[in-house]
Order: structure tokens, then C-alpha cells, then sequence
């Protein structure tokens, strides 16, 4: 490898693996369509209370560096939020603020996989978890989300995926509610059998619930904090989805566990943290006023979820109505993932499908193999109907284009 | 280890490790001096110019995410910077920014350092450096640099540090000017001879320059970028010290070289910022107005840099004047790192004399051995006079306490 590592091989992100060519593009007069971030900032003004807020703590001079764990205010207005959502006693102690929660996936790995070690994760996942994970050594053990059941895991085949794993080895077991890709939740009674599984076999969990105010079509959504009660366990949540403000670059690691396990890995977090000093201090006292006034959030995410659900039903319907595509109309997040039907197609798998797209259409989305899936795709279901619709004709467009004669 | 991984030990930050202590005697009521985080934003308010960009771009709605490797005017920004002070000729392509330096140095090692590598470090030298270091499975060959040359390196002791390395697997060579902890910097002279010998060895050079705006008392400070002609090299540099801005998490990598080692670094570097999407984007938008506004920057700067040379001189008078300490006289950064004088006094080490410091006199500075150097302690000096004055004299009141006899 000459000057780069071994490791460094695996520093990808397919959801942005396009973007110099989209750029390119775009510079040429393309007319490029950007469907490969969920970025609701860009669709949706991120609600003018937080906005207030940061302003605030910007004329108050609040620029110095934060405290290593995150403003106190913050992990406080996070307990609060956690309680009066979820019931949930927790601590202050107990969160950990970081810069997006792809900080907080590097911590984890970082902190918790030896070479050789494992993780379980369910296909489809977000993509950055598994170059994470192999970036520390470790190994994904796979689970599936069922598509045939909405996506929802089949908690009987779990014990396959451990089979043969060493105890102790098996790190952790991830969990993502609502998901990325796939915009479907996890069933109460599913969660329930994931944290008896894990508790089984002494496997930490962690849950991704970034997405948990992003829901519709009368879905109900189950958080671990719910269920999970006396098990080793984190929950990871942020500022970029229900609170619409990603180019903050705030999450969150809430650790409520009194157990050693839990103990053991919050403090550790605490000394990664300590690592880079701080997350951004302005941005925190922003966060901590969209967390606490619940007046104001609840109306702004009630707005942006209308539309969100609009949109993503209108691209679920049309999708359904193309005949080389099928989608699981989603109930969550906002995201649309659909399965390709390549029998019909010249071409060979969802990569040439996507890089084909963006170079003929100037569509950018993200191939379902980057969430390890093959053969499917990740369309972002945020813009208005118009370009969601424009977009779609043009998948549809490029795969008349590419039929098998 | 249990549910930690074996490299999780090494994540620990000397200059945080007794916050934890620092905030409980806080919490009873004791009125604690915190000389320990180099924090400019704590004691001068970041100017006001920066601070009217940074809500101008949350009022126009830039809260999405940004691009991978940094806002496209924030790279042109720095890249009219390096012209303007050092003449380089280097483009937005070659600029990466990063959620502050510490994780371009997280980054760096991440993407350099196979398990058995080595890098070369100065000693004293910012203490991240070594643990993210470790943490990679990397080692340090040590140079030093020499108290009694005003801690200028000794370049004809270099070949000693890389003795018996195995060519290729020294990643790098790491300088650091002006320096944090002992506030000096490297003479051209010294600093040329270094490059002749990273380019000798095939030593890919990285200079973290963080400080280069905060000089005094007639110095002369030199850039990497004025003397690595053609030689493969990296700079950092940020918004937290020169700009004042801390808390808004902003650092840089600066990679102008053409060459294929350079060209390597830099792509990967991109690779790895995608991994966590972007820097706070509002933040970027500031830090690009800091840049390009060179006149009230020169303003805010000048008169920033006035009074931390005030302090600084009288911190290092004050100190000078103590039987159990000595200091060389700093010209660059914010900080004192004065040789104690173990040999008076009843303590065994730096770590003893510091924490005592913290529960005896509530004073928090930071051990010499953090740095890569015992027996000698960091003291920031950006507090007005009469909190220096104070916390010296506590220092020597403590001094006097723990005499031998």
C-alpha cells in the first residue's frame, strides 16, 4: 500500500461515491438531480426558534470550546426529551454529545472491536456501520430484514447468525428504527424478542433512532428505551433528522445502564470525546432550545412530517406503477427502496444501474449494494413532488432505455 | 478488556484528565483556576466581523450538510491565505477541512499508520499526537527538541531517532511551530535542514502551524510552505487559535504537493471525510469571512496577539523569579513550560505536582510528561495578569509547602 494503510482501504461511502462525478456535471449545465443525501435541511428551513437560539449563544459569545461530553444543558434537555417521549429515567451522565452520529459509529468500533471481533447487523443497514466495522478489524455477522414482512426481521433466524460466533466476541447487535434505507419500523414485539436475544447471549445492543419522530401512515414506533429494561444497551439519536438540522453535525449517545457493561462503555466514550475536545458550542445551546421547547418542535416537525409522508407516499405510488420496479411503501424516515427488476434489464447489477442513471439522466441516487443489498436502490424522498416525479420518469426512461430485447 | 477493545486504552487526553476533579471542586464552592486548555475564545471574544458572517449564513438558511471536504469558498479562502502570507501556490483541491485539528490528526494516522509503523515526534509535543498514534498500532521514534538551544531541534541528531527503522515504514515526521507546549519555534535554518531530511529518508513531512499568527517579542516565524519546495508535505492549520474561534470545531489540511505520495494522501484524506459527511456548515461560511476579511482580521489579530505577549512576558518574568521553577522565554502561542525543580521539593514526579496543585491550591495546568516530557509543567498564559499573578503565586506557595527539608 506504500504510504497508506492497510485499514484505509476502507474508508468509503457509497452514498457519496458519485458526488465529484455529480459535481462535474452540474459544472458542465447538467441539470443533475441530487436524490443520494437525506438532507432535510435542503427541503425544509431548519425551524426558526433553533435558529434564535444559535444566534443567541453566537452574541453571547458562547464560541469557546464545549466541555468534552457535550453542554450540560444539552444532555439535560435530551434526559427530558427521553423521559416525557419514552418514559425513560435517565442521566445527564448518561449522554454523550458528538459530532453527527457518524462520530459516534467510529467511537463505537473504535472502542469496542479487537481484530477478529464481530457485529451483528441486519441487511439493509446504513452504509458507513460496515466500513467502520472493518476499518477496526472487526466482521459483520448478517441478519435480514424480511422484505415479504415489510421489512420487519425474522427474530426465529437470529441464532443462525451467531452460529459458530465466539461468545464474547460478538460485540455488539445493531438495530436501525425507522430504518435507512428501507423507511420501515421495527414491531414492538420484534424489539422486544431482539433485546431477549441479546440479552440471551450477552450482546450489547445498539439502537439507531434518528429518525424515530419521522413517521406516518399510522405507524407506531417502538423505541428501545421502551423495551429494553435492565439489559446492557445505547441508543443513539441527533440533531440532523426530527430537529431538521444536519449541517450542525450534532448527535447523540444515550447510555441509560447502571450495569457494568453500560458503565464501562460510557466512560470510555467519555475519554474518546476527550480525544477531540469538543463538538461544536454554539450549535449545542441551538440543539438543547429544539430539544426544550416542545411547544415550538412539535409544531415544526408536525409540518415537515405532513409534507415528508406526502411525498413519500406520492414516489411510493408512482414506483409501484413502473414496471421494473417495486417498492414496501414506507412508514418512516424518508426513504424509498426499491427492489429493481434486473430480469428485464441489460444491465448487470445496481452500481451500473446508478452510475448509469447519473451519467445519462443526471439522477443521482444510491445503489442498495452500499447498503448490502444488491439489486435494489435508495431514492431520497425529500424534494417536492415534481422533482420527485421528474426523477422517477427519468429511472423509468433509463430503464426502457436498457431493456433486454 | 471485556466488552473494550485492546486500543481503547490509549484514548486519554493529559490536558482533560482531571476536568472530572476540576468540576466537582468547582461544584463545592471552590474557586478553580483553569490553566489548562488553550482556549484564545475564553478571554478575547472572537471578532465581531466572524461572528456577523456566522449568523448571516444561519439567517440565509445554510444548515444543510456541506460538502465532503469543506466549503468550496472556505478551501479558496485558505488557499488566497497561504499566497498572501507565504507566497504558495496551491489550489481548493489541495484543502480538506476538518472538525478541528484533532481529527485531521485522527485522520492522519487512521489513513497512514499500519500496526508496526512509526512516526517521528519531537518531544515536548501536543499530547494527541501520541496516543492516536498508539492507537493505530503505531509507534514514535523520538527526537527532542533542546531546551538550552530555546527548544530549536538539533538536526544532527536525526539520523540517532530513525536508526534502525526500516525504511518505508516510517509514515511520517511531525513538527510543530510555533509550539504547543513550550511556546517557541523553529528557526528557518532548523526547519530547512529538516525537510533536506525528510526528503533524504523518503519522510512524508506534516507541520501543524496552528499558532503561525501568534508570534512576539520580534520573532520570526517560517512556514513549511516557504522552504518544502517539491517535497511532499502536509500543513494544518484552523479557525481555533489565529481566528479565535475554538468552539466552532474548524481545522484544515493543506496538501499542495503534485507529486503521487501527496496526491495518495490527499484523495484519501477525501475518503475519509466522507465517512462523516461534512464539518458544521454555517461554521464554514464564518471561518471563510475570518480568511478572506484580511483586514479586520490584521485588526482583531494585532490586538489579540498585543495582550497575549503582555501576559505572556510578565507570566515568564513571574515564574523566572520562583526558586523551584524556570522557563525559556516563549515567542510564539499562549503557553509557559517551565522546567520544575524536583530536586527541593518532596514529590516524585510532574503528575503529583499537578494533581496536588488541582487539590491543595485549585489550579489546573498540565503535566510536562503528557507532552513526551517530565519534570516540567504547561501553564496556559491567556488569562489577564492578576489570575497569572495569583495562580503563580499558588504555584509557589504550593512549592513551598511540599519542600524537602
Amino acid at each position: 500500500m506504500g504510504i497508506l494503510s492497510d485499514r484505509s482501504k476502507y474508508a468509503v461511502n457509497p452514498i457519496r461515491e458519485e458526488d465529484v462525478l455529480a459535481a462535474q456535471l452540474a459544472e458542465q449545465g447538467k441539470n443533475v438531480i441530487k436524490l443520494n443525501t437525506g438532507d432535510p435541511a435542503k427541503y425544509f428551513k431548519t425551524p426558526k426558534y433553533i435558529i434564535d437560539a444559535y444566534v443567541r449563544a453566537l452574541r453571547e459569545g458562547k464560541t469557546s470550546y464545549g466541555s468534552i461530553s457535550g453542554l450540560k444543558e444539552l444532555r439535560e434537555a435530551v434526559v427530558e426529551r427521553y423521559k416525557r417521549m419514552y418514559g425513560l429515567n435517565a442521566d445527564a451522565g448518561d449522554v454523550i454529545v458528538t459530532q453527527g452520529l457518524s462520530e459516534a459509529i467510529a467511537f463505537i468500533d473504535g472502542a469496542l472491536i479487537n481484530p477478529g471481533d464481530s457485529a451483528i447487523l441486519f441487511r439493509p443497514f446504513y452504509p458507513i456501520y460496515m466500513p467502520q466495522l472493518f476499518f477496526y478489524g472487526g466482521k459483520p455477522l448478517f441478519g435480514d430484514y424480511i422484505e415479504e414482512k415489510g421489512w420487519d426481521i425474522d427474530t426465529d433466524s437470529l441464532g443462525k447468525a451467531v452460529k459458530g460466533a465466539k461468545k464474547g466476541r460478538i460485540k455488539y447487535m445493531l438495530v436501525i428504527s425507522p430504518n435507512n434505507p428501507t423507511g420501515t419500523m421495527l414491531s414492538r414485539k420484534t424489539l422486544t424478542e431482539i433485546v431477549d436475544f441479546a440479552n440471551e447471549h450477552d450482546i450489547f445492543l445498539i439502537s439507531d433512532e434518528i429518525y424515530d419522530e419521522i413517521t406516518f401512515n399510522n405507524a407506531k414506533f417502538t423505541s428501545i428505551t421502551e423495551v429494553a429494561k435492565g439489559v446492557p444497551y445505547m441508543v443513539m439519536n441527533g440533531a440532523s433528522k426530527d430537529y431538521d438540522a444536519t449541517g450542525f453535525r450534532l448527535g447523540f449517545m444515550l447510555v441509560p445502564g447502571t450495569d457494568k457493561i453500560s458503565q464501562k462503555v460510557k466512560s470510555k466514550m467519555v475519554e474518546f470525546a476527550a480525544m477531540r475536545l469538543s463538538a461544536n458550542t454554539p450549535a449545542q445551546y441551538a440543539f438543547a432550545e429544539g430539544l426544550r421547547n416542545v411547544r415550538e418542535h412539535e409544531k415544526s416537525v408536525k409540518a415537515m412530517v405532513k409534507s415528508i409522508s406526502d411525498r413519500i407516499n406520492f414516489a411510493a405510488k408512482l414506483i409501484n406503477e413502473s414496471e421494473y420496479m417495486h417498492v414496501v411503501k414506507p412508514n418512516g424516515a424518508f426513504y424509498l427502496f426499491p427492489k429493481v427488476d434486473f430480469s428485464k434489464l441489460n444491465l448487470r447489477n445496481d452500481k451500473e444501474f446508478t452510475s448509469g442513471l447519473l451519467k445519462e439522466k443526471y439522477v443521482q441516487i444510491t445503489r442498495g449494494s452500499g447498503f448490502g443489498k444488491e439489486g435494489y436502490i435508495r431514492i431520497v424522498g425529500l424534494p417536492p413532488k415534481d422533482i420527485l416525479e421528474y426523477s422517477i420518469n427519468k429511472i423509468n426512461e433509463f430503464c426502457r432505455e436498457h431493456k433486454k430485447r
